[in-house]
């Protein structure tokens, strides 16, 4: 199969406290609680070879995300000035995708516990990646 | 508009002297050319504060990938076992979005030229992000 369209097919979901947006920090180091990523069966073979303590970025679509905004308030203070979407985090943006670092805490079959991550229970997750290595600071 | 469904539409395209895969580096550290980020119209709005020296996370829609790879080789490497392909950056992957860290060189109306880039000419923009700041080691 080819990807000649463009539509994400959820590799799983994140099973999480965080039940409500409100609740939700807006970075992973903020309080994120830990969490467990539920892959489909489909997805699951994917994961072979990950182990506790590893480093990851977990992609996910911020699916209660708003995607015709383009400026906002960095971090919703309009004290500070209007910034376009890609100077931010913020999860409203054309493609609400959500980049989050996170270490593996347990691996089970076919899920993972992770932490921390603020995205809440339901979120669908987009793709798993190692973090590459290297000397710079990084993204927490 | 609630991002109900799960298509991406692209925010822009890379144009790059790279036009074949078979010249591509695997990473952007490993001689990857310096590539503009040409947003389309609708989304441009989105880059307001963006300037030239900053860092950022560039996502990208892998087109040419192959979505039903769940195992891999990494590097393409035989004589490395068998890895779950959430272990590694093939760009063969259920969700084929490409993560590259970059600078930016040059701002100018509805386009970013960056470096290092190692996605071809043509390929979709899914996001742009800011690098949080850190002191671990960074994603290189």
């Amino acid at each position: 199969m080819r990807s000649m369209d463009y539509t994400i097919e959820p590799i799983g979901i994140v099973r999480s406290e965080l039940t409500r947006l409100a609740d939700a920090p807006m970075q992973g180091d903020e309080g994120a609680p830990k969490a467990w990523l539920e892959l489909t069966p489909s997805a699951a073979p994917g994961l072979m070879g990950i182990k506790a303590g590893d480093e990851l970025f977990v992609l996910t679509w911020l699916h209660l995300a708003q995607r015709d905004v383009l400026q906002v308030h960095p971090r919703g203070d309009i004290s500070r000035p209007l910034s376009g979407v890609f100077t931010t985090r913020s999860p409203d943006r054309p493609n609400p995708v959500g980049l989050h670092r996170v270490s593996v805490l347990e691996v089970m079959e076919g899920k993972l516990q992770v932490a921390p991550l603020e995205a809440i229970d339901g979120t669908p997750i987009v793709d798993i990646k190692p973090i590459l290595s290297g000397t710079d600071p990084s993204d927490r």
